[in-house]
């Protein structure tokens, strides 16, 4: 394959993504010359999210001339894309008159978003920046728990009354000046007099209706009510559960206070994902713009699992010296089964921790399922002790080792797939994040169960 | 912590989620009992997605009594919720009346998802229950390939020429006859003349602007248009870097042939996630469904690979069978360095598969990145290097093993943070899925390289 080949494999699709190497590589040639309206025009056809992209991408020195050179046409929507390891690089990069204007134009969901992470004296420079109506607004947010639908939602919401018609939920739409309303909405929650959402009626479907109509007779048939505590995953799993396109937040009585829109709940669900991937591989959180001193604090903690696990493993095998020191072979051959053992094993946690995320794993098929992935193991088990039983009488000459490690990856096979299941299942039921643990356990069992069964055997049979 | 609320953990959010234990207890007894009206009682306030997660949940046998017993209630948002694996067993337990009249109320996007994975003589029954324009729409979006916005898209798009006022839209879409209309809709598309997309107009702001405004003067800013062969990966990204909430879909020729609406593109992401996650750990594809002989097979070829894997490490090990013989530690300690090198690589490599994912990693940050793993793994490898040089002291009391592990162990953490991030670069360019094969490579990498460092060091230095 020829480089140019490589090089669009790697850009991808130029339509859906502008921010090929070339267009970085221009942008990068402008801010070396020092030539802003150069800069400028390369970036006019970016969207926010690309830009911040770009600057996550590029080293921190060019990142700093960028964004000085840049100057005024930074905006606050490139801050919410930013991610969080170089945001605050960034503010501190930023002249105060960039910041201020960048922070007023962003809506109050999206500046809770960025002030949330920082540290103090840049929260208080960006609350300072606003007006007093945003800065309570951002405040009164603040104050619900990190990572809850209260802090996710926005607090401009357009509703109606359950009695009103059709013709005047158009009329009090057209009336209302234009900064009370959000951005972007699909539809109108109809309350009740008490402020509870009792349902939604699409803007489709109230600009199809006749105006006599009452709007609670349009409405949508499903309507979800979110509480403003409920942790933002199960808020992003009723989304895409539910096919949502927005939803109300509702505080402690049951009034509406916020609403959310699909957009921020994908949002959510991509770093409920990212967090899964990255904890099932014993990387805490992280992003690739983190320097290496932090990426390194992040790595340590499961390393220093992985070390305590891989020396019970060891301590496993030093209960063997003896029949070590007789036969070689099981030194050579004993990795294999503990291998194949914690291969098996992930591959039965990584499904158990995602059908738990999904929903999909309960107390109505938990046993079903386990039964299953310990039939799966003895299937798989019986197919490779055929296969590595054959391997250790050609390669060692032995049938008794053949046997011995045979019966030991069947064994290992079987423990590999009841604990990949029920390891995640009891992390769960006990509060613990299944993604984050079950790794560590299920490997240390796999790698004691897969020495001690092969060790032990031959010990018992080879001696 | 009391059994009552380890349940509680497990049914998580009641109001987020109807589907505890106690009401799939209450639906079984239903069906045991034969009781139909209980039955669609119990099942009326549940979502056609809970539905689906029921009938995925319980086996077989339940499944097909509950649908019998359901009969005619059955609708067709149940059958396009349902996981594939038990699509086909529940479209095969449906009366053919039952399964027309289901068929016949979807959309035609979800007839598409349905048919799609379908054996031959169950998708003519179904195309065979469609009318004559549904079941041709139907089999026009099937000449798309897999997995593209061809697929994905709905063909009912509402749309206006740019030279329209926004009184023109209005009275337009009140006149069109609703089975005409998509069920939902966000957006108006505007088209040329020759019916190429031009920009978007959202219901909120044709409803607040006056009669006599040109739709073209009310556009949204961020507009983009989606080619009918692109990956639906490629659709679900661009929603999510983008904030799309609907995009319209054009041919070759750039005519607008159908929407795509951020719902579809939030399952579409899901399920991308799913198949990385679940192609990390060595699993293709299956869910918790699946059969015991199906899951077998999904999982066979993976651990075939490590088998190879460690087989190949233990060839690297029976080079060194004098020394083993003459030092037994050394069988003890080599699983160490092997099993921390893998886990570094492991998480070198999950962040490179996202970051690929992402458009994160790209050819402007692929030697910083790569620079940076390399120095995470020297510093982690070193902090490691000491402790176990520690614990091979003291363990063994030779000051000489504890300096060949310590130094085998900063060899192979730089290793694993070198290969884990260019494995999955390489594989990316050269047109594999990093997230299905980075595993297998990177492992090997490790493992033949910790031993060898480790053995080959200690008899050097040992004998």
């Amino acid at each position: 394959m020829s480089d140019q080949t490589a090089e669009l494999e790697m850009e991808t699709d130029e339509d859906a993504y502008l921010l090929g190497p070339k267009a970085i590589s221009a942008i990068l040639y402008a801010v070396d010359i020092d030539d802003a309206a150069k800069l400028t025009e390369l970036m006019e056809p970016l969207h926010a999210a690309d830009i911040a992209d770009l600057l996550e991408q590029i080293n921190a020195y060019d990142r700093s001339r960028l964004i000085r050179l840049y100057g005024r046409e930074f905006d606050g929507e490139i801050l919410s894309e930013l991610d969080e390891s170089v945001r605050e690089e960034v503010i501190a990069v930023l002249t105060p008159q960039v910041l201020s204007q960048a922070v007023r134009d962003m809506d109050s969901d999206d500046v809770v978003d960025l002030v949330e992470d920082l540290e103090d004296h840049q929260q208080s420079a960006i609350l300072d920046a606003l007006e007093d109506a945003d800065r309570h607004a951002v405040q009164r947010a603040l104050g619900y728990p990190e990572y809850s639908a209260g802090r996710l939602m926005q607090r401009e919401v357009v509703m109606a009354p359950e009695h009103w018609s059709v013709g005047e939920a158009i009329d009090h739409l057209r009336a209302t000046p234009e900064d009370e309303l959000p951005d972007q909405f699909y539809h109108i929650v109809i309350v009740d007099p008490r402020l509870h959402p009792v349902g939604n009626v699409t803007l489709g479907k109230l600009m199809r209706s006749k105006r006599v109509t009452k709007l609670c007779d349009i409405t949508e048939e499903t309507f979800r009510v979110i509480p403003a505590v409920q942790a933002e995953s199960d808020v992003a799993y009723a989304f895409n559960q539910y096919h949502l396109i927005s939803a109300p937040v509702v505080d402690e009585e049951g009034r509406l206070i916020g609403i959310i829109t699909i957009d921020d709940a994908m949002a959510v669900m991509d770093e409920e994902h990212e967090e899964d991937i990255l904890r099932l591989a014993g990387v805490g959180e992280g992003s690739l713009s983190d320097r290496v001193i932090e990426t390194t604090k992040q790595r340590l903690p499961w390393l220093a699992v992985n070390l305590v696990t891989a020396i019970a493993a060891s301590l496993v095998i030093a209960q063997f010296e003896v029949a070590l020191a007789q036969i070689v072979a099981l030194a050579v051959l004993m990795p294999i089964v503990a291998s194949m053992g914690g291969n098996a094993g992930t591959q039965s946690l990584t499904v158990a921790v995602r059908a738990i995320a999904t929903k999909d794993l309960t107390g109505a098929n938990v046993w079903r399922v386990i039964r299953r992935e310990v039939l799966v193991g003895l299937v798989n088990g019986v197919i490779f002790a055929a296969i590595m039983g054959i391997v250790g009488v050609i390669w060692f000459g032995s049938p008794a080792l053949g046997y011995v490690i045979a019966a030991a990856m069947v064994i290992n096979l079987v423990v590999a797939g009841l604990a990949g299941t029920a390891i995640p299942v009891i992390l769960e039921r006990v509060g613990v994040d299944p993604a984050l643990a079950s790794g560590a356990f299920v490997t240390t069992v796999t790698d004691v169960v897969g020495f001690f069964a092969f060790l032990g055997l031959a010990a018992l049979v080879l001696l």
